[in-house]
């Protein structure tokens, strides 16, 4: 028997190769939490008494943000916990991830706001999907916008000073080496594990989970039982974030931690970045009032489109 | 016949997918040629009068910077044109490369210098490969270091005011990628096509291929029957530079024209980051009195490893 390396008592079930651990269950989940805690107080990402809103899809990582969350919450009796879910509107999916969310919202005895695409925007994704159809834009890039957009609205509604989203360590360095192979990077600014704090207009987003691997984010939720859909989302993902994941997988797998080491070459960039004052000023948007870098926020943008059935 | 998309007469031989179009040999030489021009000018690499040293190492890339330097060198008479040649002392490699370097010198009607690890350190490389078999560390790391300071030893040797690399396009992406992987991205502001001028000690380097992919590279050697060496060098390369190697070629592959966007993007990173005033002051070293970042520069590090036989 291997005996974890942590308590020196169990049985070992994992390795973590960046580390050299061996853990057994209990540990395991007790570093996962940890890393949460870590990211938490690193970051500064909440006050005693904030009103935090989770974003819950339904899916492995959302619903462990959710049950860590509801955790560490108990300690803080000034704050609340509400969790916020999106409708997009896709059928045979996103009924059966709502249906487990809500469940899982009740186990951890946390409420939950629910809005939808179609009485946001007048359409479901799956609608938007068929009137884009002979158009260049994935359904996705549609659904980025308008999740984030009902992501905050919903925030609003349940009166959230913060809303947690559940984006992990992977899903920040493939969003990081995108943006750079994008010829991007001064978005490197924007997808950082807090935003700003003064931004009329946008609830405070915070990413307690970006600095778990997602591997690890997907044992907890195996390891706690969490129930959650693991059908992935009928309209495929991005072609290039699939390569760059398929990279970043294989990297890690032959050279352990480097996921973490771009996640600080990352945070080192930023920091820079941020001395040399580029912060954009949001203003409002001149139809929606929503802030927004431009004149006319995305979201109006999309909405205007598929009205005049251009897109 | 598929005819070349520049000048619409001759037979084309290359597909350019990031750009779609179709050269003929005669077209893609001239287009090379230009890309070389145009970060020459657009990075401001050269005065009319500079004496500039080419370090050759005898391969395909050097080789044809050599070779286009030359042909540009002849629409300025002020300025002067010399290859220096490091012969680091690899048996069977190098002096077959050398004997070339020194042939298409003589083409190209420029004179050369030749400076060796044995005179300039007292080892050869060979003799540092067999030294340090125990250890960790590959004989491609000291080399780094060490052929770095000879060729600035070398271009200073002949009175130039510029020494021009042949680092290519793939070069440059590679090395930031590395820089951030390794958590080390402040030295993107030293992988930059043209160093700051005024580094007291140092010659200023300049990278005129630095936009020209590798395998055009390579094929202009080709077309202009440019003889190189093939041979690789026996001490193999960083194993992790050979695999962001692999990731950007298939990268490239399925997306084209994802070099040049990275290769940009570490523009904008590095433009901003220098607007954080993050620049490097350099000292003496107090053992050999080079510029240096430290107390000690590399190379004496290196050099007293070896002496005390602790590597």
């Amino acid at each position: 028997m291997i005996i974890c390396t942590l308590c020196r008592r169990r049985e070992a079930f994992f390795f973590r190769a960046y580390s050299g651990e061996r853990l057994c269950r209990r540990c395991f989940c007790l570093s996962i939490e940890r890393k949460v805690k870590t990211a938490i107080s690193k970051y500064g990402m909440f006050e005693p008494d904030d009103r935090i809103a989770v974003a819950v899809s339904g899916g492995k990582d959302s619903l462990s943000l959710l049950h860590i969350l509801s955790k560490i919450e108990k300690s803080f009796p000034k704050a609340t916990l509400t969790a916020v879910i999106v409708d997009e509107g896709i059928k045979g999916y996103r009924d059966e991830a709502m249906k487990i969310a809500k469940k899982n919202c009740e186990k951890s005895d946390v409420g939950h706001i629910i809005v939808s695409f179609k009485e946001l925007y007048g359409y479901a994704l799956d609608e938007i999907a068929e009137m884009t159809e002979d158009t260049k834009l994935t359904p996705c890039s549609y659904c980025g916008v308008l999740r984030r957009r009902a992501i905050n609205t919903a925030a609003k509604l349940a009166g959230a000073s913060k809303v947690a989203t559940a984006h992990n360590l992977d899903d920040e360095t493939q969003t990081a080496l995108l943006n750079i192979i994008h010829g991007d990077p001064i978005r490197i600014l924007r997808v950082k594990p807090m935003l700003d704090p003064i931004q009329p207009g946008l609830v405070q987003r915070v990413k307690p989970l970006c600095e778990v691997p997602e591997r690890e984010v997907a044992l907890y939720a195996y390891v706690k039982k969490i129930a959650f859909q693991i059908l992935p989302c009928p309209y495929s993902g991005s072609a290039l974030r699939n390569d760059v994941r398929g990279i970043l997988n294989r990297l890690e797998e032959k050279h352990p931690g480097m996921k973490y080491t771009i996640h600080r070459s990352m945070e080192k960039i930023r920091s820079l970045l941020e001395q040399s004052k580029l912060k954009t000023a949001l203003s409002d948007c001149e139809k929606c009032g929503e802030p927004t870098v431009g004149k006319i926020c995305q979201t109006c943008q999309i909405l205007e489109a598929l009205k005049r059935g251009r897109t």
